[in-house]
């Protein structure tokens, strides 16, 4: 049996935050005189009172997390704050049944911005702003886990990026300052982008709350055009570059601060990402220039939103590139796959895992022609270890089998070939719009089956866990103690 | 340099054997009239006098391959015996282009079986017969690669497989007996297949291309409407069968011939591979009963010869499953890349790697939930070699990764989104239709651009030598020596 209160404790902290945050979207609507700010208030307090009662019945002396807790910690937080964040869906005038508003809760918190709500042109600010709220929190929730627990927990290789790497280092001495440097930086980063984007034109509610969702990699805006609404090159250029910002390992900017920009341009990952997002963007630009679409400087802002909002799992869109013909549509699908840095708001394989398969792969290609000779496969110019390269060929194979099975799952709710594999991509790399008709970036998530959107909000969570973390509680042994 | 005179020498024997194959069609037509007998003898004599030329230009000292010179006779074997087999195709009054011939060439030897000629119910027999032939030779082909020489490569964790082991057991002591062995098997279940077939109602024509094509699960029909034309539900049962037979390991075969049955159906290979196919079969019936498509025996007919020939890569149709809905597609789909055993006549994944991946990754959870202890991953209960483990990994991933590339580079020759990446998933797993009006079950690839069809032969090819063998050309450091 597995002591829960240490578990129960900390998501009572998390609830109350919550809790808290519930409160701006209230002030917000009162500062409109929208009704809906009752909701947020009932929302709060029901959510305080659960968190508090939480806190209280389970305080004890602060210990270390066994490993079994802290799997089931991770997974309860996710599950309860997307309950507990469905709340004002449920209850506001959009009046969203409970799978719908459990849908749109557990996609803004695992930043992957598929949307079931039609109409967000006409919605109450208190509501959008909720939503741009969980995608933020959502966001930082995701780096502090990726900097503090996945490692110690040793998920698909993340045991590469512990914090004890960085005492070495000097940066900072201790987790609990990196998470707080971090922090800072995040709130940082998204009021700069706030202030570029209203600089650019938008108005103070849009910029607040597309810079939360764009450094957040999450995608949720405030239109159901999304940014093409704004049909606006500047502000185009400008979400690009914050996702890409979102995209980064967080821990770099702290070296940033301490002007060590050397280390940051050296480091393999970030250059891999970049540089898979230059050839990307490179291919759909000329294929947009050449077969007669667009425009050179069109094609260029065009192809960089949207290939950079797929890549990192945004889910922005500021056109359908689902008419930019078959070739977009297939490096899209792929690109889906791909993420961000490890560290980052980022889902999908992520850049790290990309490379140390391709080592592996290059050094196994090494060892068959020449079958006496050592070749070791290196990461950022330190060998890989053997433990560390099983893991993420683990974590490249569960993610193939969870996508798979779950467009199985997916077509057996009913939805067509494209709607399914896409729609598992899309929720398994918590990316946003799928592809096709129905859920591509034209598309809304709203008619498909309930059924299927269970289905898809496991993937999110799934795919946000770093599969491992939810897996092993599928595994008996883990609740045999 | 790599000394080629060896690596010549093996692909004039292999031409000189294509040459006197090519007699048999020409017999055939000969028999029925028809003039395309001249085409195939003048193929024969220009394939013989290469062949021949190859053979005394080089004729050395028997001795030991390096392994480059390994991998190099392995690609150039294909390669040429698919350029000499394209010969008929082309002059015959087919009349096919150059790039039709080679792809139904490659499609031939690599057992893929998508085809590019319509009209095949009026096609003259000879060149029918060829079809068949060109498949029933790659299938023995690439048994005995996967038993002679991809083991000693180490391909892939080929090496589980090596014939040594086979020493241990007794089963016969050398390596050419058991290549002998197997030939023999090869030949003995062609010939009772085409028994069987013809037993059936099928003229004796057909039986025997039919016999052929299936055993070397290759899938080329008589008809355009392949098996579907027949309308016979003891044939689909007894091409199901066949195909079966096709995918187990023929090694395998070796021991019953020795009455030693309990093995083989101990062998967890095929354990799993039976298993896959009942719960594949099993979903599919269950799915076109309760949507009213078919009645129970039907369901149950229809989806067992289309799963099975569509997992082990055969590529047979018996009706047009792309209008059996969603779910049947998106598990067809799926279902391409597994494939059959190793040391079968499939392609794919294959069921071994499968095992080797899914325990790996069962051990890989268990460590996350208790860092200290010690977990192997195991198959057929013996403990997998870190070695074999981290070759398959990696030729999971470039798998994924050369289907990935594939399929943008055939969206870029302007195929659409399911053409594309189901025309990537049917080449490099060699199963021959793919998905969607145009490459689907009902479709022919004819109408494909040039640059589709040379994309889709790499493919294939790149499949068919199980990546790593064609790959590790492209590795500079195996031109320098």
């Amino acid at each position: 049996m597995i002591e829960l209160r240490p578990v129960v404790f900390v998501i009572g902290i998390l609830l109350t935050i919550l809790a808290v945050a519930m409160v701006i979207p209230a002030m917000v609507d009162i500062a409109v005189g929208h009704p809906d700010w009752q909701v947020f208030l009932v929302a709060a307090f029901v959510t305080l009172f659960v968190g508090v009662s939480m806190v209280l019945t389970t305080r004890t002396s602060l210990r270390r997390f066994t490993v079994r807790q802290a799997f089931l910690m991770t997974n309860l937080a996710w599950i309860v704050i997307a309950v507990f964040g469905a709340l004002p869906f449920q209850f506001s005038e959009l009046e969203l049944n409970p799978v719908d508003a459990f849908f749109e809760s557990m996609s803004g918190v695992t930043t992957t911005g598929s949307t079931i709500i039609v109409g967000l042109d006409f919605a109450a600010p208190g509501i959008l702003l909720w939503r741009a709220i969980l995608q933020w929190l959502g966001g930082i929730g995701i780096i502090v886990m990726a900097v503090a627990i996945l490692p110690m927990l040793q998920i698909g290789g993340m045991q590469m990026f512990r914090v004890e790497a960085f005492d070495a280092d000097k940066v900072l001495p201790r987790a609990a300052q990196i998470a707080g440097g971090i922090a800072i930086i995040y709130v940082f980063l998204t009021g700069m982008a706030v202030l570029v984007l209203w600089s650019l034109g938008m108005s103070g509610f849009d910029a607040v709350a597309h810079a939360m969702t764009a450094i957040a990699t999450g995608g949720f805006s405030t239109y159901d055009a999304s940014v093409g609404h704004f049909d606006n090159a500047g502000i185009d250029w400008a979400i690009s570059v914050i996702m890409v910002l979102g995209s980064v390992p967080f821990v770099l900017y702290l070296r940033v601060v301490r002007g060590d920009l050397q280390t940051v341009f050296a480091d393999t990952q970030v250059r891999w990402f970049l540089s898979i997002v230059f050839i990307s963007v490179g291919l759909v630009a000329l294929w947009l220039y050449y077969t007669d679409l667009m425009a050179l400087p069109d094609a260029l802002r065009y192809s960089t939103f949207n290939v950079i909002s797929v890549m990192t799992g945004s889910g922005f869109a500021t056109a359908d590139f689902g008419r930019w013909g078959s070739f977009v549509v297939t490096i899209m699908f792929l690109l889906m796959f791909i993420g961000g840095c490890a560290g980052s708001t980022t889902c999908g394989i992520k850049i790290f895992r990309l490379q140390v398969l391709y080592a592996t792969a290059e050094a196994q290609i090494h060892r068959l022609m020449q079958p006496s000779g050592v070749f070791f496969p290196y990461y950022n110019r330190k060998p890989i270890p053997d433990a560390v390269a099983t893991s993420v060929m683990s974590f490249f194979f569960l993610f193939a089998t969870c996508f798979a099975l779950l467009a199985v799952a997916l077509g057996l709710t009913g939805l067509d070939f494209v709607t399914a594999v896409s729609g598992a991509a899309t929720a398994i790399s918590n990316v946003g719009p799928g592809l096709g008709e129905i859920i591509g970036p034209a598309g809304n998530f709203a008619t498909l089956p309930d059924s299927s959107k269970l289905l898809l909000c496991l993937g999110m969570l799934l795919g946000r866990l770093e599969l491992f973390t939810v897996l092993i509680l599928l595994a008996p042994a883990f609740w045999r103690g």
